[in-house]
């Protein structure tokens, strides 16, 4: 095994391509796309894998992300309310991607109508109650507003809906996504109602997980964080351990035997801050030894404080540590550790994500 | 002023400067020497006015941030505890830079000992309760021990004591940051009557900002935060709102006036996930006009929520917002902001930090 010296960021192939085969069947059974979101890796590289599982279009959360993917994918919905001062960016966009903008309100597909100089596809965000972005899903006259303007513009094709179940992260086990899951669903139903002729994009990876009959009037799922899910995902249900296709791996610094604790270079400027809170206690990973990198049964400790460099690991034998030894970690949150730690290993080899 | 049309970190670099000016003053007034975190902005340009004011001493948590900063700076103190897995480095360090190294453990010194080729400082790192690295003020046969070590050494030279007063930032206001500064303090000297001939030194923003006297044994201070300052260091008390001297800029993306709460492009990839806690309510900064840019006095909104790109603010008045509109927002933790950010302005000018 390589002998790192600094907290580094590794991923498993295998588990990663095995975790997008078990979603895309799962969608190609349904016979719905997969838009897998591409913010969880940010990388080229990972990108690739997908493409050799046939697939094409992909999600994205900024416009820059979009314009760093546009090299080598032609199919590209931003899945955040647009912002219109990026506009400039959009019009110099290459002709040759099929770029879709998402819009929750009506000032800024009006901008978009007067400013933007190419075709693209119009969805439109609907909240359906985790109220962070979207026009709420019974607005039915705000929406029709939307759609009305997109038909009588040259450039913007009003294609469909799309949401987001963020409330499914909030979940304390699989029972309770998949309830969560369909009183969402529910809610776009009453939408499909009127509206019948047009796409209904959802995605969320608790979610995509765990479902495995979809309403047929589902055409699209845009998962992300599934390709190598993480700690938090495991902890509400939506994946088995070994599941887990990435790890932290940090060196040991110091050891604090009357406390039963380790020191370890690798903190918050490494893992983010996200934590997982259960039985009144937080924690930011799960602590394995390094040797035993990819055996989730054989845990020796949990992360329990982040600062800036440091990280305290709470162990179970304090006896097992030697300075100098590396600890193997499984992150609370992978797409916050993808975007702090900027490079990552695939065995030998070293890749970035995008700038 | 600069339209921006991303979320952009800037730096006012008058206050960030009379925030150094106010801290060398005092450390001048005690006779003690000022060995600023350079941890808290990672830049060469920012690292030159320091030097303009006389400070020619660094601190940073890193052999990388050591190496980084060796180019211009040749007196550098690496306060976490040495990894003994970056010897290498260490051992290609340029001779011409002073190097000081934190050991809290007889393994890593021996280590030292055996297997670096250099001479360096080093410094023993006490815990005085905060618990996260040291050694315990009152463990003094293990304290001699590496001392005793270090007087065999050809090349580690035994400097004195380091410490940091984490404590200090769990304080609710002024009075609190004082009494847990003093009660610190007082630990130390403890080890003050056994080791008299060495160098102490403290540092941490809260205590830092506020204490004016020092005891006389006390030889350096090392705070890094007290250059731009925060949200939270504001909300303990270390500083006046007015002195906080970096604002993160975001556009506005969509208003919700149902729920009085805008959105804005700006989320934890760009201020990491550190909130303070007050009133029952948790929240990531102060938010303000981009008009207003430096003025604290009219704050329009709370960044409630942060998610990967998304920023909900809890706006007082939402008729005062349009889409495409600027916020300005002071973030609750500035050194993990300019982590995530990784660029800054300074009026027109962009700079990075190391990568």
């Amino acid at each position: 095994m390589k002998s790192f010296t600094k907290p580094t960021l590794i991923i498993d192939k295998d588990k990663s391509i095995n975790n997008i085969r078990n979603i895309k069947q799962k969608a190609d059974k349904n016979k719905i796309k997969l838009r897998p979101h591409f913010k969880t890796h940010q990388s080229l590289e990972i990108g690739s894998w997908y493409k050799n599982l046939g697939i094409n279009k992909i999600t994205v959360s900024s416009v820059s992300m979009a314009k760093f993917f546009s090299d080598e994918w032609d199919d590209i919905l931003i899945a955040f309310p647009i912002n219109i001062l990026e506009i400039e960016t959009l019009n110099n966009f290459s002709n040759k991607c099929n770029l879709s903008l998402l819009v929750d309100n009506f000032f800024s597909i009006e901008y978009l109508n007067k400013k933007l100089f190419k075709n693209v596809n119009i969805y439109i965000k609907i909240d359906v109650g985790y109220s962070r972005a979207g026009i709420q899903y019974t607005d039915l006259d705000y929406i029709d507003s939307i759609i009305k303007l997109c038909s009588f513009s040259n450039h913007l094709t009003f294609k469909g809906f799309v949401s987001h179940f963020g409330n499914t992260y909030n979940s304390k086990n699989e029972k309770d996504i998949v309830k969560k899951f369909k009183s969402s669903i529910t809610k776009i139903e009453k939408l499909r109602e009127k509206y019948k002729n047009y796409e209904f994009s959802i995605g969320d990876t608790p979610s995509s997980s765990l479902i495995n009959t979809y309403p047929s009037f589902i055409t699209e799922i845009r998962p992300g964080n599934f390709i190598f899910y993480d700690l938090f995902q495991h902890l509400i249900g939506s994946c088995k351990i070994e599941d887990i296709a990435l790890r932290m791996i940090c060196p040991v610094v110091s050891i604090y035997k009357e406390r039963n604790e380790i020191l370890i270079y690798g903190g918050s400027v490494h893992f983010s801050k996200d934590s997982f809170h259960k039985d009144d206690k937080q924690f930011y990973g799960y602590v394995y030894n390094y040797e035993n990198l990819w055996n989730e049964k054989n845990r020796v400790g949990i992360l329990k404080s982040l600062s800036q460099e440091h990280g305290i690991v709470k162990v179970e034998n304090i006896q097992n540590f030697r300075i100098g030894d590396l600890v193997s970690i499984i992150p609370v949150h992978s797409c916050l550790t993808v975007d702090k730690m900027q490079d990552f290993f695939i065995e030998e080899n070293k890749y970035s994500i995008m700038d």
